[in-house]
């Protein structure tokens, strides 16, 4: 059946976190040393999937670290070729093939400049790679379908442990070494409620809500839905959904929100019970049984992962229901028309 | 006829771009020399219409003055109560109203950290302008449509004020005094096509695609839509859409193009040719005329405008089309069902 190569690589996340995390953190320790007091801002550059990890590098090391990030318009680096005054940044591009060239030109550009730079990607020996200071190794081994699962949350998975050492937490370092286990008990979960999917064989948009950490977590989902399953999927925040695009809600409009238990939840909580009122379809992506009951279809999460690691886990039953609707619909999962693995944008 | 009030307003446009010119020149000219040397990037908190300003603001400080432009996770400030330390940034909050709480917790802490503020609003006596060190002033008078329309085009007009007086940029500042008549010359030529809209009077979703400078007028426009017919529409950079959504596209999906003339005219021009391929229907944003020949419906645009204030032009049909297609399916163009025009988060 078509999706298999997919299904795999969705099923090799818990191996590749743990792969991660093991063979990286040294190396992200030592890097981290290096880099202490170089850097008032972290620049990152990033296109797709790896654009969402870079939209968590914002939550991360803003909450954690307090050091702000800026997301590169790489467009600023190639089409214009007014790349912009880097003083003050460390640079890091995250690509996981390290050959898209806008974002080699970022990295490039940060070396140009004196900066400090860092790539986060699967091929130590990409042109990205070769033109960073620090490479972070995502361990993935091939990614074989064209749509990222597994080189996403591996990203995610290289950003935690670079906040954790950028601090020396010990704290957060223990508790990435249970993410692997969260990771398998997700996927057990959420794999058996696939057949559930055929409900939204006629659906022909959505929108995906998360806030914070699991603002990312929307963006990559919507991402999913698109490529995959030739559905319109529209990203928000709470926040920017409340400010317009609720105006366009009809009755039965299908909304994946994602409410993980933290900062968040009083937000999500408030907006899940606005769209109960709207008579909103809802998928509901949580760790609190009680929200997890409003939802039409409910994707439970494993409890007592903390709020910082949940996008790894919560991004699953998105990764998961992408798939399933894919096959629903009769599409290739693994081979999405009109895609292709590097996209060569400038 | 409802649509009276949004009507009036957007026409107001070239009269608002001429008074702020006129009225803040001075002003912004004494704020960018005190300014000069205490800053290397500018971190922008916004909302909603706002929040498109800022996108522009990414690709005009960047492209023009060298300075990289990082927007504010507005939820770090709040939610989570971990501002991120703003060493090394300016710190600037935009907000037509300066009440919307977590822009105005951006500009706050950005003070209580010591960092030059500037706040760019319609009221100087609000919240986020009483807490900055500059305010640069819309002057638009009051926007009573729910829809930021002469808002928008006034805060970009701000942006492209302080950019110009940054580099005590002569050329550009006579470009501005060109804007209000491009301005007016646009608003006539696009309101009578505004019959031709009524093709799209089932349409239930569409893509709106910019990149660069007009990367911020897409997003506007899919806003707009958004807010104003019920429609789901979804903004990309023709980078990030040539990325994944591309494989979603059916046959006759409806993609709204921004192609003004400049560095991403070739990149835009190959996408147009992509999209003919696969017979998307195409509205097409231009002044270009052989560009304006391959769509369905073509919105011309003025020509001799240089591409950095081509966005104060191109989002114009954006608006008109929004207003006209909410008209066709008999909905309140002025008060939008479920919008209100300051929306408290936090």
């Amino acid at each position: 059946m078509s999706g298999e190569i997919l299904k795999r690589e969705i099923n090799e996340q818990p191996e590749v976190l743990k792969r991660i995390v093991e063979q990286e953190s040294h190396n992200v320790q030592e890097l981290a040393l290096t880099l202490q007091g170089t850097f008032t801002y972290v620049m990152i550059a990033a296109r797709g999937t790896s654009d969402n990890a870079a939209r968590y590098a914002k939550y991360l090391l803003g909450a954690h670290n307090q050091i702000p990030v800026a997301l590169a318009a790489p467009s600023l680096f190639t089409l214009y070729r007014k790349p912009p005054s880097l003083e003050g940044a460390l640079v890091m591009g995250i690509s996981q093939s390290g050959r898209s060239p806008d974002v080699v030109s970022v990295v490039e550009e940060g070396k140009r400049q004196g900066r400090p730079t860092v790539a986060i990607t699967n091929d130590p020996q990409s042109p990205m790679a070769r033109n960073a200071d620090y490479v972070i190794q995502l361990h993935t081994g091939p990614e074989k379908a064209v749509a990222a699962t597994k080189t996403y949350t591996a990203s995610l998975t290289a950003l935690a442990l670079l906040s954790a050492h950028l601090d020396a937490n010990q704290e957060a370092l223990a508790q990435l070494q249970k993410l692997p286990e969260a990771m398998q008990q997700t996927i057990d979960k959420i794999s058996g409620l696939l057949p559930r999917v055929e409900r939204y064989r006629y659906m022909d948009h959505c929108s995906v809500i998360g806030r914070g950490f699991n603002y990312s977590t929307a963006f990559e989902i919507s991402l999913k839905i698109t490529e995959l399953s030739q559905t319109v999927a529209e990203p928000y925040s709470s926040a920017d959904f409340l400010h317009g695009p609720i105006a366009m809600l009809s009755k039965g409009f299908p909304m994946m929100v994602i409410a993980t238990r933290g900062s968040v939840i009083d937000d999500m909580r408030a907006l899940i019970e606005r769209l109960v009122e709207l008579n909103s379809e809802l998928l509901i992506i949580s760790d609190e049984p009680d929200l997890l009951d409003e939802a039409h279809l409910a994707f439970p999460l494993p409890t007592g992962l903390p709020e910082w690691l949940s996008p790894m886990v919560a991004v699953v039953p998105g990764q998961l229901f992408s798939l399933a609707l894919a096959q629903a619909r009769g599409l290739d999962p693994d081979h999405p028309e009109g895609l292709s693995k590097i996209t060569e944008t400038w």
